[in-house]
């Protein structure tokens, strides 16, 4: 039996937050002290993400999952609603709103560790059909590569692989690879480097949701029985009988 | 009995793709973003595919074994041809055709990425013995590596590896290591940071088929017995026994 | 039974004194060779720092489990305090002495490595409100990520783990995410790039004393049975048992 | 009973060789794509290193346990000369003679594959107590990291962790860390980046036998069982036995 859904919920919007402030406050470094080179900047906050991204998993994978991203928790009960082996709709509403109240939270509280205002509007116009492109493959390639790894008993490699992605996705795709709809939320409160206009918002969510549908697809061609392990991912978590072990 | 051959043809198609996509689309985001230092440049593009090769090798790894390169397969094809134990002729055909066609697609799917057009001809002239002795040296490398860790049980820091040998290579050899030859060719359709000029491709790709070679006599000489595991490169795959556990 | 304590307490000295040679040191070719930008210099910085972190953890772990941080040692000992399974009081003692005498030696040897005198106080003021909630997050963050690992079994990841979060919290957070007091006391002494002013140390210790306790209470929360495996932090160290075997 | 010498040796020569290639050819190719910033170029040379490094230590390993530095193999002979677990004076011998040999050809290649004459004398002086000092420490660290690892039963980690020691070391000490004799001897044949003036190897050369007398009574204190392990250095190898499985 998992845990309780309100211990689970506690590290989903911890570790969201978490992320979100990693994302934004290495944004607000990078752009203070790099002010001559956007890619260096870039540069700065990949590494930063990919690194905090791996010791969150580690840290809240035990607890929840480590989904940290609805997207990726929206999948998961999609494939294992028949098999039982995911989340349940229940437990997906409460992980969503935990994740898209954390991705806030983060983004005000890297503002507060950086001195600024606990939350501002970002005026990051970011659109056009490439960068929605971009997220669709960003998004779909993230979920595919955690369900992979579930499927093939190799989450171990889960937190670093996850990171890896990524810190990778924000080179190679045009949109800085969001990939992940309540960090998509959280950045429209920070009117910094990591922001996004809110009105760029909507349609960054119907990317992300369609990257999500297309790695159900690909699932289901390359691992046809994903759904049987829906329940080890990001990584495995403690139940109450393994818990006091 | 391996997986039915489309399905990981299919997976070589897409994990080839997003490999080049991977290389062409950081290198615009490094030109557009480091305008003024090319070596920054350069380290963004070699980051950005350590990471995402490692996560791709992850990915389609228990599929097809994720060779994701012409060469790698031909050498396992090569080795294994003896004992059973590589790809078939009609494997090797398949593979080498389905890693080309995914390079060009992912060529194309950066360009898209990033609001170019599908694919220009790239004018980049890539040659001289210098640089073709460095695709030697880097395709071999990339060879033994492989091979190695198939042969002595360790494929589980295959992903990593391989991403750390290429984001090395990158450096250390003057042509930046292309040291595959599906990606040489769809990186050629690319007029941007990763392109090569089409005339500047045959070279490459007998470079690459003389470090093949090499790595060959290299394993003959440290792994003789790498025939016996040259079905578990680059990564152990799932069989249709195993598939359903 | 454990290692016998000067033998321990030797390893935390050692393990210290190399982190803060780490930090300084390359903080101090850092301004040297990047003098033009402090993001690059940070970099360079947070990726040493990372890396030599890591490795010093495989180093010293197995000997006395490789805390070199007082805040870690002391929730070790308030965790496991009832179990007996953590330091004692006379370790706990006995380990900070070590780690902040070590700390001061490590900046001593980065000076004399790169031709600086001994020691000189920083002038480098560090304050405010946000900069020790950002010390707050830090060493939370850190003290959680450690007693989760040994919570789950999974303190082969610890090294790299540990050096993630650092070298990631070196940007996040507006700090660059000391987390430690005894470091903060060693870099109090090198007027140079990682330099802390002695007025401000207390601030510092302040706010990790407070990310100590907020951990406590994070891990009641997510890792209720940390205190079980309080021995096993940061990575299981040798008993006198085992050590011949 | 372990393989041949002669297959032995020949892995250590390309090893070293290889090793020299990826510090000297990535040296060559950050000063010539980086011209601004003498730091971004330590990063990328660094960066090269540490990744070619443990993707040699993987090829070579199991062959010869990569040790790819006659420091190493020193510590080996004398550690294991009682017990009989590491190598033989023989052995010492022509690990050293290949790996001198390996790290001259390994330069040599570099100059070619960037079109260089095939060697030059560094004028590269690389001299005073201090830097002196930086060889000690990173040699120690070096030796005792590879011994505690083999000790812990750990060498699977061992290639990523020599690797991030050496990563770290080109920052934190003054002398960058040559940290190994062989390597030293091959960066006297090139006037590039990494190269070192002839006059300056034996001062190289002395600091880092001091540091490999230091790790050894280091590891006396933290590791007195090291000997036991010594032939599971810097990976366990294959022995005539153990291959043809």
């Amino acid at each position: 039996m998992t845990l309780a859904l309100p211990r689970r919920a506690s590290a989903e919007f911890a570790g969201t937050a978490l992320l979100v402030t990693a994302v934004v406050g290495s944004g607000i470094a990078a752009t203070r002290l790099s002010p001559s080179d956007v890619g260096l900047q870039l540069l700065e906050n990949a590494i930063a993400t990919a690194l905090a991204l791996g010791a969150l998993i580690l840290i809240f994978g035990p607890v929840s999952g480590a989904h940290l991203n609805p997207m990726v928790s929206a999948v998961d009960w999609w494939l294992g609603r028949r098999a039982g082996t995911g989340l349940t709709g229940r437990d997906l509403v409460t992980y969503a709103v935990a994740q898209v109240g954390g991705a806030i939270t983060g983004a005000v509280l890297a503002h507060l560790m950086f001195g600024l205002p606990a939350a501002t509007w970002s005026r990051t116009v970011r659109g056009g059909s490439h960068l929605l492109l971009a997220e669709v493959v960003a998004t779909a390639g993230l979920v595919v590569l955690v369900f992979a790894l579930a499927r093939s008993g190799r989450t171990a490699a889960a937190p670093a692989a996850v990171g890896a992605w990524i810190g990778a996705a924000y080179w190679f795709t045009s949109s800085t690879s969001f990939a992940n709809p309540a960090v998509t939320v959280g950045r429209a409160v920070t009117d910094t480097f990591a922001g996004i206009a809110p009105a760029s918002v909507p349609g960054f969510l119907a990317a992300q949701l369609a990257g999500g549908v297309l790695a159900v697809a690909a699932l289901a061609l390359w691992y046809p029985h994903a759904a049987d392990t829906a329940g080890d991912v990001v990584v495995p978590h403690l139940t109450r009988e393994t818990e006091a072990r």
